[in-house]
């Protein structure tokens, strides 16, 4: 790099962007538009279930249903994301188009009958399938359609939160742990900036988060830093770390125990849907169930109201964190990270309590600390906390998600995430 | 990844976490006190060359003394931040101790008599052979003292520029064009974020830059971005690349002739600033002498000033390239980071009058996309923007940086950068 170019390379860079942006419209329109189709169907869907409760007595059979479909149609589907990983690591298979209607599906299903689950795995199996199914059209080659299957990711994390720069840098720092690449780095941000982009144009809005506390230097007042606060932030983060860490291997248990102990593999998800129902009764709240953004009564907990005094008990993330391993280790679809913002959001109300710290700030830490944690994306969800809350409250992120992603220890919801750089 | 983890490794994690914070605590308690000093002494000294215009006259011998109290004190100090990336990647000779007074001094120098410099190599440099003084005391072995080394890193740059996150991030993502690895993500975050909690205790106040601009949707009212501005700040961000390319490409090659064709060695900086006088009267204005973040007179060009409209001329942006470019290249001290700001804020303003863009939307994001470009760490330049200019504009600092990643190519003002990963 120290001789002086001759060769004016930017030329080259150039083509290669146009040629990229080219590939990049139409799936992430296709993509975009899709995501606005699921988030609107779930929307109205989950109000349904609020308006009749005797859905969730139907969820061991939609249980069924989806284990038939995934059974008899979904060839690999069943692996989602982790089979999206492993494509983008290594070309194999490739991703099925039909993980796209499959999983869409039966995500939906498992919404509408209660199922605790979310919305990321979904968007990003149907941008990852989209995005496969375009590149086969296109003839790319390998080292393209790893690209284009990145783009998709992008597009669809993007999209399903309106939080597209984290879109962009999640696809690149979820592959593998402990390692930025930046190869894709503008076809991902334009995939994930388009497709939200279409995404809104459809109408969809997303739920907006309030941090409303503004650090003001506390107890040492000539440093611009309340180094109490930044020691309670520190502790949290640890916490969230942990939780994170339980999330992860609390899912992959229920899920080896369950294909170990019962023969019947139909029956999975039926007893999974079961327990639920028993759980829901045992507590008497609906408030687990679903995707817990919206909730059925003005007082129910959900990922708002964990922002707010009272918005939570003291178990809520835990009881979350519970519904959440069952329903998708029992097979029910959907993504982790919507219940991880639920269950980190609820163990930062139940913290800020306990260490007299504003809530609205440790709830929003922790919900993006424990999915930094679950995932091993600090870096992306750093920048998501910006996103969603605002640039006050920028070295807290950092500090929790940075701090979370060290406590998470080597594991995490994505089993085909490689291990690139080790934690310590 | 898939089996539940029977040992839990988070005991070694926070075992391992304690250690590092022991190590950082004095190290960026130290860097951080004399970077706060060396800002200090900067603001004096360059109010004193405001209030005595005739210093520049002794540029000339200024440059003779950097040059000799490198030739026969330096030993291999004069390879400044690349000796440290170097031995990053791979432990060497190591970073002498006695970098620290030198930089410290000959930058000092360098802004005193005008040269047209920054802070950053400075902070830097500090950090980085404290860190390796302090790494031998403790007898750290080669791994750990690659992370005491990039932790260095951290606290210079965090606390140089009151950028405590993107201090971190910036050690990670500099060392090889396209990665950010997540090794020593925490230590690093530690130690600029303690540094800059020193410095800033010790007093230190860093310019704010405000962009007041809040972005609402234009021309095509359903979509939730202005694609008119969106599409010019792509235009912006390749601009910025090219500048970042040309400033890298400029400051080697006239490093490179004049070390060929000059060959006394002595006399390449006596003629540097000579040209610099030259080139001062030439243009009649010390504007772009210096630092850059204050000016002399209420009228003069600063980075401050390019934030507004009729603060930067047409070519402001190329004259502080140029002072820059032949200061660094004749063997002045100091860093790129701070002029680099200022060529991307005045090529911003210039490029906001000529597209009819808000001015200190631009100037912001020149501000931080040409150093992304130059040095090729856009993810922390992304952040930087959100740490000096809030929230509001993410999506753009985004675009420009990433854009203006690419169009700089495989170069950079850091001859010892690897590269990990080509852009294209």
């Amino acid at each position: 790099m120290s001789k002086f170019k001759t060769n004016f390379e930017q030329f080259s860079i150039a083509s290669y962007l146009l040629k990229w942006t080219l590939y990049i419209l139409p799936l992430a329109f296709a993509v975009g538009s899709l995501v606005a189709f699921f988030l609107w169907s779930l929307d109205k869907l989950i109000q349904l279930r609020f308006a009749h409760s005797w859905l969730l007595f139907l969820l061991p059979v939609a249980g069924l249903i989806i284990y038939l479909l995934y059974k008899y149609l979904g060839k690999n589907a069943d692996r989602g994301n982790n089979l999206i990983i492993d494509e983008i690591h290594e070309p194999g298979g490739g991703v099925p188009i039909r993980m796209t209607p499959l999983v869409l599906l039966t995500t939906l299903m498992t919404h509408l009958f209660g199922g605790s689950a979310g919305r990321e795995g979904t968007a990003v199996q149907m941008g990852g399938s989209m995005a496969a199914f375009w590149g086969k059209r296109l003839n790319l080659s390998a080292a393209d359609m790893r690209i284009l299957l990145m783009a998709g990711v992008a597009a669809g994390f993007g999209a399903v939160f309106g939080t597209p720069v984290t879109g962009a840098v999640f696809a690149l720092e979820v592959l593998a742990l402990g390692r930025i690449r930046h190869d894709a780095l503008l076809p991902c941000l334009m995939a994930s900036v388009l497709a939200d982009i279409t995404c809104a144009s459809c109408g969809i809005h997303h739920t907006k988060y309030h941090i409303d506390f503004v650090s003001q230097a506390g107890g040492f007042s000539i440093l611009h830093t309340d180094l109490v606060l930044l020691s309670k932030v520190i502790l949290s983060g640890v916490a969230f770390g942990l939780v994170g860490y339980l999330f992860a291997n609390l899912s992959h248990a229920i899920k080896n125990y369950s294909n170990q102990f019962i023969k019947q593999e139909w029956l999975i998800p039926v007893i999974g849907g079961a327990i639920i129902i028993a759980l829901t009764f045992l507590l008497g709240t609906e408030d687990y169930l679903s995707l817990g953004v919206a909730g059925k009564n003005p007082d129910s907990v959900t990922i708002v109201s964990c922002f707010s005094a009272g918005g939570a008990t003291y178990f809520s993330w835990w009881w979350k964190l519970l519904f959440t391993a069952i329903t998708l280790g029992t097979g029910f679809k959907g993504g982790e990270v919507t219940p991880l913002f639920f269950i980190g959001a609820a163990l930062g109300n139940t913290i800020a309590v306990l260490m007299d710290v504003p809530i609205d700030l440790l709830a929003g830490l922790g919900f993006i600390a424990v999915f930094a944690g679950a995932t091993n994306t600090p870096i992306a969800c750093t920048i998501m906390g910006v996103e969603l809350f605002g640039a006050n409250n920028l070295l807290y992120y950092a500090v929790a998600c940075f701090t979370a992603y060290y406590f998470s220890g080597h594991s995490g919801i994505y089993t085909s995430q490689k291990i690139a750089v080790s934690k310590i």
